[in-house]
């Protein structure tokens, strides 16, 4: 089952591109900001199996843009996530496009321009109902995730502190930063600055393109790092890729472009108001006191959007916790993995991690 | 005389707003893409007097989106470029609004959307001409200049290396980065993705509103350092706003608004493709090589245009030479001169500088 046919249909969010997951029908969800996701459903993968302790479970949100299918190179029998030792679930964001998303519900029922604001909270929100309801789980060995999937790690450990045992937020700040608010802000204006956009009700699912080339852009030019562009040659040959043309059109548009803008829109706005401190009056340092995992802050040198020391102001306020820079050309798109060696030294960490006895 | 009522009439671009300046008249000037600006003027100011060896000279070229102006706060009695000493002159640079520039070039006579492609060489070249052809003057004590500035400091030095004794280019390359190539490509789009652009045939000046904002967003981003949002609160108190919306509208809108588009677009051209080593087949080190200049290359840390460590890197090039970072909250815009202690620091730099015996 699926919502790929539901309602425009984009050949991008389809089994065929992402291969299987399962649906967790939420019902009618109230969201965050007071609004009600109508039959909204939740879309995951899982790899392993459930042991009869139910205390084997490993849960892997993605990043701004992903599906599941991304986290997918994270988890094998050689490495940290070893699907014949733990159940891993894979969550799809609401409207990431497998979920409930702004292109997969039809405008009378609140989707395409329609489609409501959703907080990261929304997300973990769902999460947790699938994890406790669908499968009685209680307890989770691990929560991470990169950038976005950051965001809703630390959501998982300020919102649900004695569920989750160890917690690594790659590349991502519990509260979003202004800096990052304005960035998201650009690359929304990006997308909405095409008038095929048209305030989100197309009908061509790749109407939108000029809109989302800019939006590769901007991309483009704060995902990776200036010292990426330095070595360019060398970084990009390593990479496969001959030229800044080449790497514009066969790398970001080459990700961007079968994106469908409204979900696209959904997430930058979840990502915009990221902020863990809602669960506490807005006291940051509250929020993230009371955190009872164990944690590994895993920023990225070179990261523009996320500096080590904007995560490390944050980890400082979380009790049990270590700040692990790991140092990449690729900035923030490092756990891109498009080089070995980075994906390799994120699978220490993680390694390391499961094996704190907490 | 100027070139205020010459084309599309706009406040910003007259004597009122910036102060007396003269005009130097270029004639038909065949720029370096082979196009020929005609009856082309140089805008520019001068402070000081110029003495009897004509030996006391200092040149200082604007930035992007500045003009003459926008240096005067560097000069003054108590200061290190001290006009009882110095004969100093400030060039506006073609395309800026007050030299030869889109909108004050009609159309049929080669402005608004026909305005040729400029580089930077194009306006050293005529800074040339101005300083020995007007003046008389075969030797500079100092050419100095921030980001675009800088750009064309490294220009004159490279291409007249006799000529300047001292140099100070500031936060800028001597060749543009791929990644500041793909940033302006991306401002350029802000401006360009307004439907009332209308590739560069509008009628009334302040028509390109909604391009305009989207531009001065962009370089909300990339103009400030990270750390310098993450400190808000304080670092805006300072600076005298009171929120990120307070501080976007009543400063990057305030600053960009009243400006023309293509004006910004020839300057952003011009920057995009600066590049010295076409002074040498595309040799950089070669460029550099050949600078007989002292030079203090001072870049500020945290800008996210020109890390520390690309002016470093060309630095190492540049046989008299010294890395003089600046630290600062505001990243590229220290130079803005938003704080007193910036401004002082780089004073100091530039007395510094003066006062080295070549």
């Amino acid at each position: 089952m699926s919502l790929e046919d539901r309602y425009l249909e984009n050949e991008y969010y389809t089994q065929d591109e992402h291969g299987d997951y399962e649906l967790y029908d939420l019902g009618d969800f109230e969201l965050a900001r007071g609004q009600t996701l109508r039959d909204a459903k939740l879309a995951y993968q899982t790899f392993g199996d459930l042991n009869d302790e139910k205390d084997n479970v490993i849960l892997f949100p993605h990043m701004y843009s992903g599906t599941h299918r991304d986290m997918e190179r994270f988890i094998g029998e050689d490495m940290a996530i070893d699907p014949t030792e733990y159940f891993v679930i894979l969550p799809n964001q609401l409207g990431n496009g497998l979920s409930s998303s702004p292109h997969n519900t039809p405008p009378q029922d609140g989707g395409m321009g329609y489609f409501p604001e959703v907080m990261i909270e929304d997300d973990i929100r769902a999460q947790h109902e699938l994890v406790t309801e669908e499968f009685g789980i209680d307890e989770l060995q691990l929560v991470l995730g990169w950038s976005m999937g950051a965001q809703q790690t630390y959501e998982w450990i300020v919102r649900y502190p004695d569920m989750v045992k160890r917690a690594a937020p790659i590349a991502g700040t519990a509260k979003v930063t202004p800096h990052d608010q304005l960035f998201i802000e650009a690359h929304k204006e990006m997308i909405q600055s095409d008038p095929a956009w048209n305030d989100g009700f197309y009908t061509d699912p790749h109407a939108v393109l000029t809109g989302l080339r800019r939006h590769a852009l901007i991309w483009s030019v704060m995902g990776l790092s200036t010292q990426f562009y330095h070595q360019s040659e060398q970084a990009w040959d390593q990479a496969g890729f001959q030229s800044v043309d080449d790497f514009m059109a066969n790398f970001w548009e080459d990700w961007f472009l079968p994106m469908d803008p409204n979900n696209l829109l959904t997430m930058a706005t979840k990502w915009q108001h990221g902020d863990v401190s809602r669960n506490t009056d807005g006291d940051l340092e509250a929020a993230l006191g009371r955190v009872k995992a164990k944690v590994y802050v895993i920023p990225f040198e070179e990261d523009m959007f996320f500096p080590v020391r904007d995560c490390e102001y944050e980890q400082a306020m979380i009790p049990d916790s270590e700040l692990r820079p790991i140092p990449s050309l690729w900035g923030h798109f490092t756990m891109f993995g498009v080089f070995d060696e980075d994906l390799e030294v994120i699978d220490e960490h993680i390694g390391e991690l499961l094996n704190e006895s907490v």
